[in-house]
């Protein structure tokens, strides 16, 4: 049975030793939603302010948040982002915003935690933004959707 | 219509200024789920480790991340909270953990969104934990089930 | 003459005691400038993209910072700000951009450094966004011009 | 028999539930040492340069590392530090030099975290400005020297 | 005589210059003990809690706490982390809990610190963990057993 | 006409992406002021303080202002400092005090936030420490002396 990595064998949290591994480039995927009645959906898509808006705000703060994931995530290793973006749209189906993070890295371990991150850091901040006018919205469907490099290959997921 | 409080009347972001509000106690309730196989569920709640066990530190997690929320939320208000706690118990229905946190604090805005941190960030840590024998788990459900206190009344969530 | 506060007696560096004070409301305006070449400037007054730019990010970014001040000068209070506003402008002589933030709290002490922290994290950000087409860009003007609440009483620079 | 308070009736973690006490000014004084070969105390006593030196960056590391007390210690509330002196001097017996550390607040909890973090931080960086001639220091003998304020009543160790 | 290599030539404090060095794994081990009085000790060891325990959230904290080093410590280098354990059991002698902590990097400058802080932070929690019951403990015995890896060489202390 | 790196094409926010850019020594220069009343600077330069001054003080928190970069500029990347040094001078002209920086590491991008950030936060900390004597002091002239390492090659600035 695959082991849990983060469990040694004696029970106890560590952060797992990766000194052995070797740098390489890493991509990682990651998306989800926020839900909301129609009316919160058009007021967010609206943008009817010049110089800010609820999606820019929280694409900035996925970007920010991704970069504190060890600080979070208690036994993620501190690693150098290369590179992130997070896009928010309105989602294909159903009243709700769309977001969508890539997360890049050269180092020895993966950065799917730091785009998962970024998915739910830039979620909650829609919340915020909105929550005056909307209490209800709900985060939903926040999964990997793929991460490419490092020895453990690469991982697609299956559409449903 | 109701007013989206942190854009201002010229379109800026902005941290909503609460100067004139008073310090009354206030509580909020948020829950979220992580949705994973069957196997990958026994093995988290399999508690097979004596000293740590992914629950466990998933919970700590929570409680540690809603005191960064206001680092993470670009216009939240840093407030000091009075009481913060997370549980992580077997989902009622499917195959999922569900997660709940309680955050309390007296001060003159809500604690919401220190509430949804606390779920986010124990959910991302369970994805964390996990990853290694599940990569296919869904984060799902973040949602704010109940507020109290505060100028702009109490809040329940309806039933679906 | 006044003393150092942050000096005690023996020399040592400390944060000053500020127990006995009572909680009162507090408000501050600091403002800089960051001069760059006009093309720059009007590469930044475009605000040719839709959802994010150069000032929208920075005056972010300036929000953020001012919550980070107790982290970043040795010896300031943590203190819970109630309202925080940055504003960035065409200035109105010369090739520059003008920013100014606005910062409240109901504490025992000024919020004097939040503004000023503000206006400096918001001209390193245009800095940053800027850089890559004007790295000659000058950060200069950066003062209170104001502040109100508390014993040592009100403050407003003389004009020049 | 007194019960752990960080650990609910449940067996799980939390930030205990300070909603219903009082703010009340409290303060906490904690003592450590630093233990070292008497030439690495002689040289840290020297303060040979004239901008900087070993005592006084240790005392603000100290003073610093105060204000994250909350980010580092899991289960304590986050509080508004109104006075922190921290004052490293030669110890009275042995080579090593001695650190004090005294906290204020007023606040619904104590500050004897704050006082003790302030104390390990600044024997830390004294561990690390003072390695390269010296790696056998041993740090020894933190411990509350005095409370006060607070339900709990005031505290005062009993000397050995 | 050897430098302080933190102090400049000019008396000034100085992040060491360590561009020229070329990275390599290292890796540092850490001890520290928390001396308290028997019947805390066994209330410590009992874990009679099914999800939480002092020792376990400790172990977390410490872990945590490593990757905080370099915020704490002003004059410490950023450093990638690549394995950290913190273990904490009854000490062999004295009514006590042991601390150890190794930590490991592939970089230009050594991990002593991050094991000296680890090892500090799960002290400081045990403190907070169980300070409801005995206010009397302390933090002793911290110090550097060994570490390994680059150009300045091993390093093992001496038993007295 | 070069482009702004960090607005993407679509207008959106992104934390550029340098992954396929090699690892390269780099160095960075930084400069600024902060004006004051002849009396003010005097009483900084007096350093009457066996332990501490606001030289000092300030110097160490560009340091460390300096490791919280990435944390305070949304798109900056995170990386690994390898040298820093703040030096706090009497300006050669005027009644002021002159702050420089230079910041060196082994990455893929650039070090010149990181030393503009060290001179803001040296300035913001001068103005703390000696606010209590002059509120009117004004932080000037600060700006990228030059830089070395890279693709982009080499700059420096011109004399005016």
């Amino acid at each position: 049975m695959t082991e849990l990595t983060h469990i040694g064998p004696d029970g106890r949290a560590r952060m797992v030793d990766i000194s052995g591994k070797t740098d390489s480039e890493r991509q990682a995927l990651a998306t989800g939603r926020i839900r909301m009645a129609p009316e919160t959906l058009a007021r967010a898509l609206s943008r009817d302010t010049k110089k800010g808006d609820p999606l820019a705000i929280a694409e900035l703060a996925g970007i920010m948040g991704a970069k504190r994931t060890a600080d979070l995530i208690p036994l993620c290793h501190p690693l150098p982002l290369t590179g992130l973006k997070v896009e928010i749209t309105e989602a294909a189906e159903g009243s709700a915003l769309q977001v969508s993070a890539t997360a890049r890295t050269t180092s020895k371990t993966g950065v799917e935690m730091e785009a998962l991150t970024a998915v739910t850091v830039a979620c909650l901040t829609l919340y915020d933004m909105l929550k005056a006018i909307d209490k209800s919205m709900v985060i939903e469907g926040i999964e990997l959707v793929e991460k490419s490099g490092g020895a453990s290959g690469d991982y697609r997921k299956a559409k449903p």
